[in-house]
């Protein structure tokens, strides 16, 4: 199941879950209904809540019910359909209690960068005044002239987690989605800590839906790409992750208590702007494109500002 | 004025906002009520919000409201009033959309640490996970040996803040209170990035309240301390902020637009457990005082988790 949060263009309603079905988009409080109406069996589930902020943090239980629902729309026409062209898809998960990434992650870009592998995931953050939709423009700043992308396959957190055990870590995971962790490569490195780099305003891309994990063939196998102008930059696969889901979720699990909907950024392969010869950064007018294998891609603009 | 979250001992009623009289509690949204029926002339304000999230996330507004209200309870007595050791504090604004701290930031703390003067404010972040309030114990999980204090004077923002400059940003801070800042040195310095030392569950306790803006004489020279079972360990000021207010705001508001209730933690002075000869790290049962003239102090205990 594909998970969005969507409104539909020309309408200042606010954003609600919906779920893709082949290329249109499904409501999910209004399949819900459908089905409640017409299949007495399912009178005793719960409505699932219609905000997207809410919907992740009754997770599991929306998540659960949202699956329900997934099946029946597939076994009977939806009485409303929206086409793709008549929506506008948001960030998946609008206001996460935290995006965790992680850094040098991928032993290639830990070569480009002239890092050391690390013995111990390395954690950072970014703000929710980074986050944008999959199809929002990538605001590039006059303080930076270095912007960078980095594709990276992100986890959503689907049950609150604290002190997991690796075996028992895709029990806590909602699914997955895809981010560019664009990176201003002047401000990140200007000091020790990256913070400031990495969580500009309207920066950072994260969609285009949330894929469910029961969806994915194997998160450890995925083909992750990004590309500029159509030029190809990164082109590597999860499995080079050098700390792995399980791992870094447990990892983390052990310090900070993950909520549903937090989101995890697990790192980026090589082939980055800042590694090319000579350097090669984001200028005004570009696109990006960032996608991986099952889950599907983003293109989003850069534009001055 | 002095803004608390607060919540009456043996009650399981949400938190609420209130003012400190004296040594007393005055809920806000009481003395609202009271003043309204008491005043003709203040018709036109609308109530305040009673709950601490949504009181920060409306400022400035709801900020000016206090301040009337504030006013006039100086001037008639409030009909009820709480006791100190009637009600639990809680820090003063629950789910700031951002905690960013400042590291470095104190000349004679660069030379303890082996540090280099930072040319721009190093900055990094913690999770709401890590906050706790002024009276709670700070938890102590197996995985830090090395749990150390840091005192910092933190900055509450009270108004959406995109590029100010530096001469106005004191129109949008909201006031101040004090921070614990504790670091797991051994996780902090375990890879490049220290989140992961920073921002433990259950460990930063914020408080004991706001004090807004208008009743500090000067934040850019406050005496700031920190004493663990009574020793003092840390005595400084904030003049010797290397980026004083008006420059950290200024400067992370050029990068990250800054909502109100965010909170701005500004650096630590000498004298951390780390840099003594030997280092000396929190034990269960210790208890670590922060203060800062003018505004306050809290004492916390440590508990092994």
């Amino acid at each position: 199941m594909k998970l969005v949060n969507y409104k539909l263009k020309y309408d200042f309603a606010p954003n609600r879950i919906g779920m893709m079905l082949h290329n249109n988009v499904v409501d999910l409080e209004q399949a819900f209904k459908q089905m409640i109406e017409n299949d007495d069996s399912q009178e005793s589930v719960c409505p699932p809540p219609h905000d997207p902020e809410t919907f992740y943090a009754q997770a599991p239980s929306s998540i659960k019910t949202a699956e329900k629902v997934y099946t029946y729309i597939q076994n009977h026409q939806p009485q409303t359909q929206y086409k793709r062209e008549d929506v506008i898809l948001e960030t998946p998960v609008p206001n996460p209690s935290k995006i965790i990434c992680t850094g040098i992650n991928y032993a290639d870009h830990i070569k480009e960068m002239g890092s050391e592998p690390p013995e111990f995931p390395v954690l950072f953050s970014k703000f929710t005044n980074a986050l944008i939709g999959p199809e929002d423009d990538i605001h590039k700043i006059n303080a930076t002239k270095k912007l960078d992308y980095e594709v990276e396959l992100a986890v959503v957190i689907g049950k609150k987690a604290s002190n997991v055990k690796k075996e028992d870590v895709y029990d806590y995971i909602a699914g997955y989605t895809i981010a560019n962790d664009t990176s201003a490569r002047d401000l990140q490195k200007r000091t020790v800590q990256w913070l400031q780099g990495k969580s500009l305003d309207h920066t950072t891309p994260i969609g285009p839906w949330l894929v469910t994990k029961d969806e994915l063939t194997d998160p450890a196998n995925l083909k992750i790409q990004s590309s500029v102008n159509g030029e190809v930059r990164q082109s590597s696969n999860t499995k080079h992750l050098i700390f792995d889901i399980p791992f870094l979720i447990s990892f983390i699990s052990e310090l900070i208590t993950l909520n549903p909907g937090d989101i995890i950024l697990t790192g980026t392969a090589d082939g980055v702007g800042l590694a090319m010869d000579p350097p090669q950064f984001l200028q005004d007018g570009d696109i990006v494109k960032v996608e991986i294998e099952e889950i599907g891609f983003m293109e989003n603009k850069i534009t001055d500002r």
